[in-house]
């Protein structure tokens, strides 16, 4: 059975099915081109992991006409990251280059506190200071990109979650999202404070913003609550732009999301050294290769299931080399201790460059923090 | 039928009958010569007015061993402030006197927004402030007394509200407040943020303070779920003290509590001028006087069901006055309209003074306001 909730994946997952049940759309050809058009192709793009969208073609129509959105996307921080938290954000990064754009980079703290047991609030803050460096490496603007903290920013964002929370009944969340009448009610309103950040720029400036959310699929439900309310509070329906999983090292047939629930010996977390990389993708990635050298150069291997291939369509950027790979390992020419060579040497190369910029950031997460543009020396200035 | 919830006081209301369901405890004779002995008795205390409590015996322990307990009581703001919500707060600051303690005082500007369909949030953050002025007229001490708004202060609110919020369940929240599956998520959540100022000022000096909280027994249902949560947390379950209600015009029988829902004509508020107050009073409050001069000198009137009499219990400070007054009333000595004058005579001059102060608290409002020691220059600062 799959499972695909913003708090747990499980199986493997269908993703032409995952469009049909969701009701997202498809990014087709002709969507393909017009982006193309105004901002050129990421990969992700190209190679259908980023593959499905709502309304960007609104987002696309506003730009043409010089009406810039922003794009909203974050981190629920529950532990340390790992290379599957990257994708959404990667891609996020291209977006901001691509279309010169803000970005509100929501650490909704509370979230995992409120939805697992043994999780504190003092863990989950020690890991959204953490995993700003993650996120400070990928190479922000930090003039343009603006990280908000659920708690920390909870004097501008509760006031706003209240106004989406009036037009949520329980019914609708218990729908959304599978709850019982055993679910704590922190959890339950929590989605609130997710939908925020897609319309809290537009309450800052005072103007209505067109917002792009790019996402991995599991956070859907959240956004097709609020699409639905945020109209009804006077602000564009915000659009997004959802992205597949990262596999888990263990294959896409039984992990269809890399998550560290599957243990830390089959999670590359992007703090890890080269020989722990390299300890942990022979070890643990599920090869579509043959049994034997023999068998394999006769009869070749299956990119289509062996994850060290996936995940090169991850972060491999070159197409040709890529195809090349493919071929190769179909029909045999590569063998599958080469081909994971292949992806621990892309791997390392990427966190050699990540760890040294992760180190960079601990200096930097000041210029990232959201702060409002002049402190109110009243509370009730406004009125007084 | 009678209804008591947080939001709805409908019918007659039975005291002794509210004792027994919401389970807890009549302020007896032992006790309230214990307060005597200590603090004097207000004569809230000595008329019954104030009737009943949870652990009042464990705040007077700590406060005999030098241990200071704090005040935590509140208003929601959605409307104008009535006599009937001064009670709680008269009696506050005759605590805070009393023990010379802190008193922190919340105004959840978000409760009645989430609750009525027809108040937008500008409406009750107008209220906010316009209640706040009734609420310093009544001379509570700025050094002592600390204004919590649950939108201004959420930054140090919500952080505390989930860790309440991840002990309570819908369930839990479904059978204290009535709710059903349509209840609006914020609504459900919206007790977690009422349980905070019980322990946030423990929170915020890092010890373990203990608590009383005195309130209308309509707000009993929030207390009943968050005593069972706050000591979860590391804190003292809180105290209570629990009053009546100031009988709404109408009469006892009707309106067992004022409520501006009743009407305008049949509400008096705090800034209602003289006039006002005597064409209320004559016209709407309910006489327990006969239906003509000569029946009520031969048979007397009834004060117990007389609206007029049953205020001057609350607002005639003098028990002999008040004594006397029964007596003459009940022997027909005292006509209903005789009785009515001395009751317009009493709520204008308290009113004459009142809206003087009202006035000058305009000017006061920021010393009232709950502002944090010192500001933090990093979000940070304790990781860096």
């Amino acid at each position: 059975m799959t499972i695909i909730t913003p708090w747990e994946v499980k199986g493997n997952v269908d993703y032409d099915k995952v469009i049909t049940e969701f009701g997202v759309s498809r990014i087709d050809e002709k969507l393909l081109a017009r982006i193309q058009k105004i901002a050129g192709l990421h990969y992700f793009l190209r190679r259908n992991i980023f593959f499905a969208h709502r309304d960007l073609g609104f987002v696309l129509d506003q730009h043409e006409k010089g009406n810039k959105f922003f794009l909203y996307t974050g981190r629920a921080p529950s532990g340390p990251v790992h290379l599957g938290h990257l994708i959404p954000w990667l891609f996020t990064k291209w977006l901001q280059d691509a279309f010169d754009v803000e970005l509100w980079f929501q650490f909704p703290d509370e979230e995992k506190f409120l939805f697992k047991k043994e999780l504190t609030l003092e863990d989950t803050e020690r890991f959204t200071f953490d995993n700003m460096l993650d996120v400070i490496a990928l190479g922000f603007n930090p003039k343009k990109t603006h990280f908000l903290i659920d708690t920390k920013h909870a004097h501008l964002m509760y006031r706003e979650a209240i106004k989406v929370a009036k037009h949520i009944t329980f019914s609708t969340a218990k729908a959304a999202f599978g709850f019982t009448n055993e679910q704590n009610i922190g959890a339950i309103f929590y989605t609130s404070m997710q939908a925020v950040p897609a319309f809290l720029p537009s309450v800052l400036q005072k103007k209505n913003i067109p917002c792009l959310i790019p996402y991995a699929i599991d956070q859907d439900p959240h956004f097709r609550v609020s699409r639905d309310v945020i109209p009804k509070l006077g602000f564009y329906k915000p659009a997004s732009i959802q992205c597949r999983f990262l596999p888990g090292l263990g294959g896409m047939q039984s992990d269809g999301k890399m998550s560290s629930s599957a243990g830390d010996e089959a999670t590359i977390y992007t703090t890890d050294d080269a020989k722990t990389v390299k300890h942990k993708v022979s070890k643990h990635a599920f090869s579509g290769g043959k049994d034997t050298v023999e068998e394999h150069r006769k009869y070749g291997g299956n990119p289509d299931i062996d994850v060290s291939y996936q995940w090169l369509t991850f972060f491999e950027e070159d197409d040709e080399k890529l195809k090349q790979t493919y071929h190769d390992y179909k029909t045999g020419k590569l063998l599958s201790g080469e081909l994971k060579a292949m992806l621990i040497t892309k791997i390392n190369d990427f966190l050699k460059g990540h760890q040294k910029r992760r180190d960079e950031a601990k200096g930097k997460i000041e210029q990232y923090l959201y702060k409002e543009p002049k402190k109110a020396t009243s509370l009730f200035m406004e009125e007084q």
